[in-house]
């Protein structure tokens, strides 16, 4: 599957994913009337401005780019309509040839983790038939559990040709409490570095391995050297733009071949047309602004590669 | 929330709680086959199998007991129908008087941990609407991300008086690979425990906080020094049963009252017809076999108290 990923970012040229984690507060009033006036003012109401919402920036983007990367749990605050939207928004992605990465940071013990490995990359067996619940092409993982906590999720990568982004160093502020913290004398993301290195090693795929690592493009000097000591290892980068993270930043996320590395911009994207210099758009043509941002993003990021 | 728990306990004399984790290789043949007929082999027939196992369940024990902890991946891995069950579960045994802890691990960045606490504890604003997705009364949390993954939810357990369990020490084999690496000569996860109680101290609710703690049966000596360590906090107990866990081991997660702790058990109790002594009732009266394991479980951690 990252090979797959890797044909798509070479083809677009743009190592960017679209990150659709739509808030009511982003979507432009006239789709949210619209949603309302047909479902009232319900989980379902909400769930189908969402819907509409997505289906006009992939329409506005899917050509630019090779991924998205819908963060399930703003779907999930929406109930079971904002699960169905998820759903179709993940398939209708699929269906413009996009490489859909759930951003769910699964994790638990092991029965549990395959249960959830199941329900979001593989399939389920029921009776006679095995069907797929969610069926995106990677997930994000939390490592917290150690390694039969993340097995399960490296088992249904290996069986369905899918992979996985495990959290290393995350791109929030308070990321290094636990994260940062040294353990005779490496910081615990550098252990968790060097496992998620180890639990990819049979899972390779050419030159990566489909099991990838998430390590935020706000602090570019860990980057840099958990880009030496993984160099097999495909970085999902989140906390470019809204978060802070530039594209110097990034720089140390790739490795010298120009790959290594896709780095996700939600808001930056989905509601470019809220701000300058996107708002010219006007709310009306709010895909327009995002393929707009989407453009710029690909030429910023190219810029120091 | 924490107080209407302990009651609950009190009340039942069994700090227990039933994990309702049902795996379709679980639910007698003739519940599967009725809604196989309903369904088919489909994700909904599956669904519903589930659906009709837990109602049972919960039928046959729920004046025994003061919790249940549904496992939202084992509803998951069936997609959107798994999930009309999940709700459809925390429903009825909301309904029926029963404190819902929803086993979920959620955890990430300050504004998606705001969705999530949204999702399993809170409201979601849809126009002047203020809608409820999950509506369990506590969801389990992934420490990863450090205070600002956390708070989002200790900011609705303080609105909605809900409550929470943070991952501290989980109860599977890998859990020492990077929960017991020292840090400053303490292992990660006193450290952990320290932010708990830190994150809690703000949300007591009587003698507890609502900020509670996950703390496997599995590792005793650890409890023991957690127990010390976070007076206030309640702790969640898995790996009791199936696991490995024993009563003696549980011993050290309950304080001198009598209170600071609740123990899960899943298979040993929802699966209970399949195994001596209680495959004499018969699949066709599984219920009753939960039931007979829900008092011999009560019995068993009564024996240490």
């Amino acid at each position: 599957m990252i090979q797959k990923l890797i044909e798509k970012i070479q083809k677009t040229k743009a190592p960017i994913c679209v990150g659709l984690d739509p808030m009511l507060s982003y979507i432009p009033e006239p789709v949210v009337k619209k949603a309302f006036a047909e479902y009232g003012e319900t989980l379902e109401g909400a769930a189908e401005a969402v819907w509409q919402f997505n289906k006009e920036i992939i329409d506005c983007t899917w050509d630019l780019i090779p991924a998205v990367k819908p963060q399930i749990a703003m779907y999930e605050q929406f109930g079971i309509p904002g699960l169905v939207s998820y759903k179709r928004t993940v398939d209708y992605c699929k269906s413009k040839g996009l490489i859909v990465i759930g951003d769910a940071k699964r994790g638990d013990i092991g029965s549990t983790s395959a249960a959830y490995a199941t329900a979001h990359l593989g399939h389920v067996k029921v009776g006679s038939q095995s069907l797929a619940g969610f069926d995106t092409d990677f997930l994000t993982v939390n490592p917290y559990l150690g390694t039969d906590g993340v097995k399960p999720f490296v088992d249904v990568c290996n069986q369905e040709d899918k992979g996985i982004f495990v959290l290393v160093k995350t791109s929030n502020p308070s990321s290094g409490e636990f994260q940062d913290r040294l353990i005779d004398g490496r910081p615990l993301y550098e252990w968790v570095g060097q496992k998620v290195a180890e639990w990819g090693s049979a899972s390779m795929d050419g030159t990566y391995s489909n099991v990838g690592a998430v390590v935020g493009a706000t602090y570019p000097e860990m980057s840099r050297v958990l880009r030496k000591q993984m160099p097999n290892t495909y970085f999902l980068v989140p906390g470019y733009g809204a978060q802070g993270g530039t594209a110097q930043d990034l720089r140390y996320c790739f490795n010298e071949d120009g790959l290594g590395a896709i780095v996700n911009s939600s808001r930056g994207i989905i509601a470019a047309y809220k701000k300058a210099p996107y708002d010219k758009f006007g709310p009306e043509h709010f895909g327009e602004a995002s393929r707009q941002a989407v453009i710029d993003m690909a030429a910023d990021i190219g810029s120091v590669l």
